[in-house]
């Protein structure tokens, strides 16, 4: 059996979403800027893909646009928020330090520009308080971004009420959507969201689409100098059979969500049932607050990697992290700050669903899992070590 | 009859592109920075494709970098050689008056930073020379910057010669190669280029991907920060089944250039004797000197944009400078560069063919343009005053 259990990395497109791209290929493949019928068909489409993520956001198309991704998306928004700080002589960044990696090390750059980041401790329940946002607000704070949900271990932040902090503090208030857009209502009014990136292959749509909301009045800094597209905010001509891709991905999972989390919390809760019934094995956040797809666990004992191997000669796709850190045999940052020691953190595990699972392959994925948790602590070292008493359980 | 003969704003996605495409996008669809397969069998897909740009470029596979597009390829060659020249004290940049925006507005951008531009005047003929370049070579020039062929004449540069001017003097040469890649042969270790863009869109592949060539040793600055994917040097999930039909676009186009040129060349001088033959009319750029598909006149007396709508009632799809400006009142900067008077570049006219067009379409342009122009012609008081005498002839 193949079970892609990997959707928070990336997922497969649906075929609303491929649909909706085909056209745009090799009929209506105009350039949206151009004055002629093709180009003005291939305008009407963008206009419409526009309206899909306004309706959808609670935004007005104006307020939306178009990138190549989730992180390009992010690192408009900062490099945005960070230029109209400086101009007021602000340049205090609030974050956290689970965000993604292109929150982060865009700050990282800004910091090397005189900007200054405050990076926010995660509680044990990888849910960041809007209390923790109100004592590190200062007066030359001119930013706050939080992601809406953890990518790896999928923990809910209280949107609403880190943007009424925000709002009450005059502090524009930026989240990173990436996981969150398509799985989770998002508002952006009643949420007090001022700019929101999201990713359109995150809830099937196609890869090389990404959405900056930026509320109306925000004036965006470019990340791509050159034609006038977006507004002039964003230079290149418009991918518009992945916009399109993508809005229609977009309609498709909001219009579906509910129904979509109906069916994926009871596998998803299932599944942190059979793992954490695994001894020395603990779950990574709440249990409850987080999205509907998302396991992730820490084995006592074992390399997550070694883990990923033998799940995926079972035909198991999963993650150990995030793909992006792929490669890097750093433990996670997101489990380190979510206070797991770095012994317990490098045996971490991801299982990411989406509606496309079903129950049986959840079933496989637990029939397993014990095995080759099982077989890798028999081969290891530190294992036998616990299991002698000679170092002691950390979880 | 419809004839879309505005190729050099976008094309259509090949048949071959788009089978390369296809499955990517419900069954190879991992994320290619994963372990797992679905994830591996993404790389191969990705190295493969990286492959074949290097291969067409004489480069080498680790050379090629995938953007979103041409502009954010040129964005960050030219940010990538400030960077490095202002570590050596050296902020001098030479370009042309007529780049493409990408290049001028980050030029721009540069200069705000501290960055000088020196911008090259384009001869007559549209066709700048490495005479030019030398003499503007300073000691603390970084890198000369000139597109292959331009966007809007279709005029080809000579680009081994100023390649050979910039390296006898050590400085970094990039060339925006957007509208010549897969319709010129070219070589970037004969040529002497260090960086070239490069846009898929152009040539019968997918928006949304560019690629940069880097010399190895040219450290790259990121654009985008984040993930660590693209060797750390371009942030974001790739976009796999767009780089996979670009690479299929560019292979198909570079291994029919010699047949298509022999195709088009043909067609354009047609098109070019029928429309010059129209009075008081000029062929903008040197007649041989330029892309295979590339026609651009100006017709005296009137208005570039009254043309458009009228060919679109006809069915012919043309453009009157560069999509990237359209919606713009002001008269293309490339035609201004070239010397034309502001009244005569208002007039102007592309028509840019593919292998995809017909000579039953270029018959089609030639009966209904002249028809056209001198209808327009018959309504303008402009053309009224030139033809009483009141004002004099520019062309």
């Amino acid at each position: 059996m193949n079970v892609y259990a990997d959707n928070a990395a990336t997922t497969a497109v649906s075929a609303t979403a491929l649909a909706a791209m085909m056209p745009c290929f090799q009929e209506i493949y105009g350039n949206p800027s151009s004055l002629h019928t093709p180009g003005q068909r291939a305008a009407e489409k963008l206009a419409a893909a526009r309206e899909t993520f306004a309706k959808y956001l609670n935004a007005d198309p104006r307020e939306i646009t178009f990138t190549s991704g989730g992180s390009e998306a992010d690192n408009q928004a900062l490099r945005s928020a960070a230029l109209l700080g400086a101009r007021k002589g602000k340049k205090h960044i609030i974050s956290t330090k689970f965000e993604h990696h292109a929150i982060l090390h865009t700050l990282q750059a800004l910091e090397k520009e005189g900007f200054e980041a405050t990076l926010l401790d995660i509680p044990p329940d990888g849910v960041v308080t809007a209390e923790q946002v109100k004592a590190a607000l200062r007066p030359d704070t001119c930013l706050v971004t939080v992601m809406f949900a953890n990518n790896e271990i999928g923990t809910i932040q209280p949107i609403p009420e880190i943007g009424a902090v925000c709002h009450e503090a005059g502090v524009l208030f930026h989240t990173d959507a990436v996981q969150a857009a398509g799985h989770l209502p998002i508002d952006v009014q009643s949420m007090h969201i001022d700019m929101l990136s999201l990713s359109a292959h995150k809830f099937h749509g196609p890869k090389g689409v990404g959405v900056l909301y930026a509320r109306r009045g925000i004036a965006l800094t470019n990340v791509i100098h050159g034609g006038a597209q977006e507004r002039g905010k964003r230079a290149g001509t418009e991918n518009i059979p992945g916009i399109c891709g993508a809005a229609a991905a977009f309609e498709e999972a909001c219009a579906n969500m509910e129904k979509n989390a109906a069916f994926l919390e009871p596998l998803r809760d299932k599944l942190i049932a059979g793992l954490t019934a695994i001894p020395h094995t603990v779950l990574n956040g709440d249990p409850k607050r987080r999205l509907p797809g998302n396991v992730n666990v820490c084995f006592e004992g074992i390399e997550g990697e070694s883990l990923l191997l033998l799940l995926d000669a079972k035909g198991i796709a999963a993650s150990s992290g995030s793909a992006c850190t792929s490669g890097s045999l750093d433990p996670s940052h997101v489990l380190l700050a979510l206070g797991r020691p770095h012994e317990v953190a490098h045996g971490s595990l991801r299982l990411s669903l989406s509606e496309y699972n079903t129950e049986a392959e959840i079933d496989y994925i637990l029939k397993e899992l014990p095995n080759i948790v099982s077989y890798l602590r028999d081969m290891s070292p530190v294992w036998d070590e616990l299991e002698k008493g000679q170092r002691p359980h950390l979880i």
